[in-house]
Order: C-alpha cells, then sequence, then structure tokens
C-alpha cells in the first residue's frame, strides 16, 4: 500500500481525498496556490507546499512543480481529483515516467477515452451502443453532407479534442452542417490543437444517466450502478441522484454491462464513468463518453453502495486485487447531491466570491457535507464556485427528497449568495418530486420563479 | 399522522426531533428557558414560545406552562426527548388526560419500568433472565442479611426509586450490609421520596450492552440490535458502539428476544431500551433496567439498521402499525458514537461553559453530526455540556475507529474546553481497539495519560 500521496487539487475534492487517506493511515501532502494559502486543505494535510501564483495554468497545472514537489517529499503516487490535471494523458504518462503512481487509469486509456473519435470507435468495436453517426474523423464537407443524409438531420458536430459541453454544435439543415463544419473545425484547432470533427445524431429529449466503474490493474472490472445527472443548466450538472427514477432494474444490467465491456476494452483501472444518454420511450441508451476520473457527483454511488470509492482508487493504485466482485455491489436506498454554489440564483446564477461570515452546515441523520469552507474563509474568484456538496440518503427517492430539502432549509451561509434557494424550490418543484424530467428540465421551468 | 409537535427538550435532542418532523411535514412549537434565548432549536422550530426561568425545575421541568403552550398552540404531541420529562410517568399521565399525544409510553409503563423491584419482579415473571438478587423491597435488616448470604458478597444495594447511577452502594461483607442499607434507604427517602432498596449479587466484572427495542400500540414489538456502551466514566456512557464486540450472532439473537419480552410485559409502545449486564466469560446477560425513552446513543442503531427511531416513534404515537417486522431489521457495518462535551479531560472532565468562537464538525462518507452548537453560541453552564454527538459508520471495526479518528482529528472547537483529545486518545488505545474491556476500562487506563 501507497505511504506516502500528493494530492494535486483543491477545494472539496483534496479535502475529500485527504479524509481517504487518513482512514488508511497514508500520509498526505497539499499543493496550492498563491492564492489557496488560506485553504481548508492546505490545513487538513500533513504536509503542504505552494506551487505557483493565482493562476491554475503556473499552479494546479504546472506538471514540474507538482512532480517537484512529490519527488523532494517521497510520495509514491498523486492523485489529481477531478478538473485541471486528472484527465491529462501526458502528465500520466510524466508521473509513470518518474517512477510515481498516477492514481487514475493509464495514460493510454486517458487517451483513448479523451479522442472522442476514437472512444466512439473502441465503443463500436467492443459492442458499446454508440450514437449513429460517422465512423471516426469526417475528412471532408461532401463525406459530412452523405452522413447527414443518412442518419438524418439534427446532427450534432462534435470536436473530436472537445469534451465537457465544448466544440460543439447543432445542424438542423444541410446549409447549417457546412457551416457549423468549418466553425467547429476552426475553432476545435484554435482551442485544443486538434481540428478533427466527428458528426452524430443529435438526439434531443434524453436523460443524463451514467455508469460508475471500478476497475484494478488485473483485468478485473465492475459497475457500482448508475446516477441521473439529468438536471443540468448550460450542460453544468447542478443535482445529481442515485438510482435513476428511470431506469428498470433489466436496463440497469444492461446497462452497467456495456458500461463494463468500455473500461475493458481500453484495460482501465481506477473508478471511471462511463456516461450515456438515455430514452425512456425507447428504453435505449447510447454511449455519450467516458470520464476517466472521480467525478464531482461520485458521493450519491458511494451512499448506495457502501463503497467507498476513492479508498478503492488508492487500493488498485497499488496494485491490490478489486475487493469485490460484481455480485457484491447492492444496491441500498436512494442519495442526492446537491451542489451548493456561490452564485446568485437570481441574478442569473452570477458568480458571488468573497468572505464567508457564517458558515453551519446541516447535520442529523441521512446528511453528508463534502465542503471546503469554514467560517471566516474567502472563496476566491479564480476557480469554482462550489460551497459545499450537500448529499442525502434515505430509503425511498420521496424521503430522499424530503430530507434533502430539510438538509438545505437549515444550512446557513453568510457573507455569499448562494444556489440554496434554487435548490430548495427544486426540492418542491412537483415535476422534479414526480422524477419524470430530461435534462431540458431546467431550460423549460424558470425553477426560481415558481 | 400528527401534524404538530411540541418539542418538551433543548440541545441536539431537540433539533433532532425537529429534523425528523420537517421530514415528515409536522410542525414544530420549541420551548424554551430565559437562558436560552440563542439556542439553535429555538431558531429552528416552526415556533418557540419561553416557559421559564434558567432553572430546569422552573422551565424545562414545569408540567404545567409546557401543556400550556402545546394547548394554546393546538399542538397533537409532546416528545418529551431524554432526560427533563422523559420518564416522568405523571406528566405523561397529565398529557394522556389532557388529550395530547405522549410521544413515548404510556404512564403505566414508565411507572412499571421506573420502580426499580417492581421491573425486576416483571422481568423475572416475563422469563427475562435477573441478577440473583431479593424479590421486591428488603423488608428488614435481618431479611437482607439471610438474602445477603444465600447469593454470596459482594452484592449491590439499591433504592427502587433510583436509577443512572444514584441511590446505588455496594457491601462486601455483613458489616457494609447493615451499614449500606440504613444509609441507602435514608438517602432514597430523602432523593426520591421512597426509601425502599432491594438486593442483587454485584457483578464487578461487566460489559453494558442494552438492545433497541421499538413497539406500537397494537402489541407489535421488534429489537434492532444491541448497543455496547461500556466505556463508561463514573457510570456515565462516553462512546457508543453497535453491533458490540463481545456478542455472538446466537447471543445477540436471545438477547434481543429478551427485551421484545420485557417490552411485551409492560405493553411497552414507543422506543425503548432494556440494559444488560453481559459476562463474556460465562456468555450470560441478566436485566439491568429499561429506559423507558428515546437514548442519547440512538444513532448508532440508526446508522447500522437505516431505521429512522424519532421518526418512529412519531409513526407509533400517531397509532401506526410497526412499519417493520423483526425479519426486515438487518445489521449493516459498524457505528461509533463520540459524545463530544464541553469538559477539560486534563483537569478531571471539569465543565467548560463558554462562547465557542469556532466551530467546525468534520464532515465526508460515513461522518453523522447531531449538534445544536454554531459557531459564536455560548453554552450555558446551567444543563448538560454537550457540545456535540460525532457518529461514524463504517463497513467493519476497525475502519470505524479509523474514521472516527480522523473525524475528531478535524473537528475544531475553539473557545472552551472539549473532550475531544480524550476520544483520539481512546481511539488510539489498543486495548480500546481490541474490544476487549469492560467498564472498568476507564477506571483502569488514564487514557489522557497513554
Amino acid at each position: 500500500m501507497m505511504k506516502k500521496v500528493l494530492i494535486a487539487n483543491r477545494g472539496e475534492i483534496a479535502v475529500r481525498i485527504i479524509r481517504a487517506c487518513k482512514e488508511m493511515n497514508i500520509q498526505t501532502v497539499a499543493v496550492y496556490s498563491e492564492a489557496d494559502k488560506e485553504a481548508l486543505h492546505v490545513q487538513m494535510a500533513d504536509e503542504a507546499y505552494c506551487i505557483g501564483p493565482k493562476s491554475s495554468s503556473d499552479s494546479y497545472l504546472n506538471f514540474s512543480n507538482i512532480i517537484s514537489v512529490a519527488k523532494l517529499t517521497n510520495c509514491d503516487g498523486i492523485h489529481p481529483g477531478y478538473g485541471f490535471l486528472s484527465e491529462n494523458a501526458k502528465f500520466a504518462a510524466l508521473c509513470e515516467e518518474c517512477d510515481i503512481t498516477f492514481i487514475g487509469p493509464t495514460s493510454d486509456a486517458i487517451s483513448k477515452m479523451g479522442t472522442k473519435d476514437v472512444a466512439r470507435e473502441t465503443m463500436r468495436k467492443a459492442g458499446v451502443p454508440i450514437v449513429p453517426g460517422s465512423t471516426g474523423i469526417v475528412e471532408s464537407i461532401d463525406e459530412g453532407k452523405k452522413i447527414a443524409l443518412e442518419i438524418g438531420y439534427p446532427v450534432i458536430i462534435k470536436a473530436t479534442a472537445g469534451g465537457g459541453g465544448k466544440g460543439i454544435r447543432v445542424a438542423r439543415s444541410e446549409e447549417e452542417l457546412v457551416k457549423g463544419i468549418q466553425i467547429t473545425q476552426k475553432e476545435a484547432a484554435a482551442a485544443f490543437g486538434n481540428p478533427g470533427v466527428y458528426l452524430e445524431k443529435f438526439i434531443e429529449e434524453f436523460r443524463h444517466v451514467e455508469i460508475q466503474v471500478l476497475a484494478d490493474a488485473h483485468g478485473n472490472a465492475i459497475h457500482l450502478g448508475e446516477r441521473d445527472c439529468s438536471i443540468q443548466r448550460r450542460m453544468q450538472k447542478l443535482v445529481e441522484e442515485a438510482p435513476s427514477p428511470a431506469l428498470s432494474q433489466e436496463t440497469r444490467a444492461r446497462m452497467g454491462e456495456a458500461a463494463v465491456k468500455a473500461a475493458l476494452a481500453v484495460n482501465y483501472r481506477s473508478a471511471g464513468t462511463v456516461e450515456f444518454i438515455y430514452e425512456p420511450v425507447s428504453d435505449q441508451f447510447y454511449f455519450m463518453e467516458m470520464n476517466t476520473r472521480i467525478q464531482v457527483e461520485h458521493p450519491v454511488t458511494e451512499m448506495i453502495t457502501g463503497v467507498d470509492l476513492i479508498q478503492q482508487q488508492l487500493k488498485v493504485a497499488s496494485a491490490e486485487t478489486l475487493a469485490y466482485k460484481q455480485e457484491d455491489i447492492k444496491i441500498n436506498g436512494w442519495a442526492i447531491e446537491c451542489r451548493i454554489n456561490a452564485e446568485n440564483p437570481m441574478k442569473n446564477f452570477m458568480p458571488s466570491a468573497g468572505k464567508v461570515d457564517m458558515y453551519l452546515p446541516p447535520g442529523g441523520y441521512g446528511v453528508r457535507i463534502d465542503s471546503a469552507v469554514y467560517p471566516g474563509y474567502s472563496i476566491p474568484p479564480y476557480y469554482d464556485s462550489m460551497v459545499a456538496k450537500l448529499i442525502v440518503h434515505a430509503n425511498t427517492r420521496e424521503e430522499a427528497v424530503q430530507k434533502m430539502h430539510r438538509a438545505l432549509s437549515e444550512f446557513l451561509v453568510d457573507g455569499v449568495f448562494t444556489t440554496i434557494p434554487f435548490h430548495l424550490k427544486l426540492m418542491e418543484n412537483d415535476v422534479f418530486r414526480s422524477g419524470d424530467f430530461n435534462t431540458k428540465f431546467l431550460e423549460r421551468y424558470d425553477i426560481m420563479k415558481s
């Protein structure tokens, strides 16, 4: 087992990883930017080192400073968290070269899943359902036109190097397609250094359902059920739950098997998420992408399975064999996570960085808080705006929604605006409570005015 | 289902009950003494009324003021929490007379279990194992001598109206017995208005193991496994865990059955706890007493069973049939609770009331906080010294101990002394970690010096 781990991240996920390490008697090394001197992860780790100025590119993305700290402090491994370097194949490769364990998949797996057309083709070959579309990169406008006619409009043009909602464009006609391919290629070349685009049928109405997988370095892979992340604003997830209110036991099993196939196809190791487009009417699902890292919403899966995903990452990174077999994974109850951000939901979710004067998270039975905020902490404006992840666990969805409402109602944060009022309104919304909604929900309902 | 409940308590248990009510859409009415104007339960309840000055006897024990508030605010029920009026048969009877549901057992059940010699005799008749001793009250010194000779010294002299460590005295010889009976009778007459004493064999080395029971008004009763509360200082529980490290599956089942028998023998309704003396060497257990109320340590049972005990109390008080059958109750993992008090463990646990300047409870996976403290809150010196109950849940005892240590290590409380350093030392103690200890543990090991 690893003895010392560097956490190449900040905020709640750095705190989350430090907690898992402490519970496993693993020493921790925090790194931080000059803007994060007072951050909680710096105070909680056994050691902490400044790695650069406030700008992420000079600090949390600074390969050489991070590797240097890891080497100088004799770390066995680096946990990248999510965001920053977590899906950077070059960084993972550099760790491998420097004989430091990258706590995540191999650089090869990151690379394969990070290049969207390669991932799509790999999934097709592995027998994972994919959205109808092009086989690989669209080489010319004419080829694009031909494929679009075959699969039918609307289609979606995607940059192979994009992801997370960036480098994509919808075309509803041949005219839009021609323009769209040209613009997306140009933008992708500038943003990602790779102009390649591919085409997919554009499915407009769907639920975002994703499967958590866990794999070791010995070829074992399991899934831990699904998460439903259909409550999104501008493609950013705001609320996640597990299980999904839309999936039957049979579909859950099929989707889980597809996700394990996806993981095995790239010799996946560590925790990862296979995201699917799910159409409730047809009960069909299609591969969207694989996130080759731990995700923000991983706690809801922990709550319903009893599996500590960060501890499992640390174990399989230490070359341990997976402690769970598929039949060991039992789904127990219902979990919901609300991302509480320092944003003003009455003013179009405008970021609201600043000093948190009063901070009292909710407590009691079935309530979990993952946060890096404390009373008197100043949320810096340079990174994400997260205040806390509030997670609840109960026996049924109805009870979980009630519990979330109760917990939100007692969450005290003074000094900055937060999205707590938005989440309270959401928990009171009849459509949300019914469970029958898709990713268009927040476009269709103005929650703050209901 | 009840629509509005008055909580006749303060501190963390008042907050706990308000939370359960909110999750069930029950309106809440808080009551408070003049010393508790700024208390969290006052802020969290839908309504709050001052019922008297700081002295408990004039406020939280003030029958008429509490009943008046309940009547004036149209409450259906009163939840007494623990301590204060929770085991007061007269108050329960008054509620019954006033047509307010006392959220607990009937006054008759409280009365039967509160009179220790009656409880003992009731248990004997019901077939629940009791410690060898007198049948009922010892009528004379001579009768006492005779019984003591039969059962053998040492014996314990107990006031029938005592409880919680009060009104008891050990005798190791006939001389001590004679003196002991006389003194205990005199003390009991003064303290409880009832001079009756009875005798039991004094079992010196035992574990305190108790069974949580739950019963409805229709004659159904189940048990929810045991809690081990052997970590005590001067008969006050400091740490509780579930399950017990000492019980076999077979003993657990036998003890559970005995507890259900005990509950049925007094037509018990609501949540209650049957406390046992458990001798690991002989694998024998004996009835100690029944606590006819919710207990401080109820959360550890909730964590391992998934049953919300306060919600169940509210349901059965509304005459609902118990939602669980015995076979529905499954034990899942391991839970530990540490009572974090405002006391200085370096100075003989001297109380340390005052203002809490900084307060940041731990968070993350498997960590639960039940507390009524917030940053800036002043802990009044008039009541108990509790800061928070810190509860953890993990798959195994070893993991739970590690998690508790991790959680304690990040718990920030500034302004008052707390018992956090004591609990940290305890979690590091090899004997505690081995699970092999009894109620003499804290007499034998000076945790703060280890």
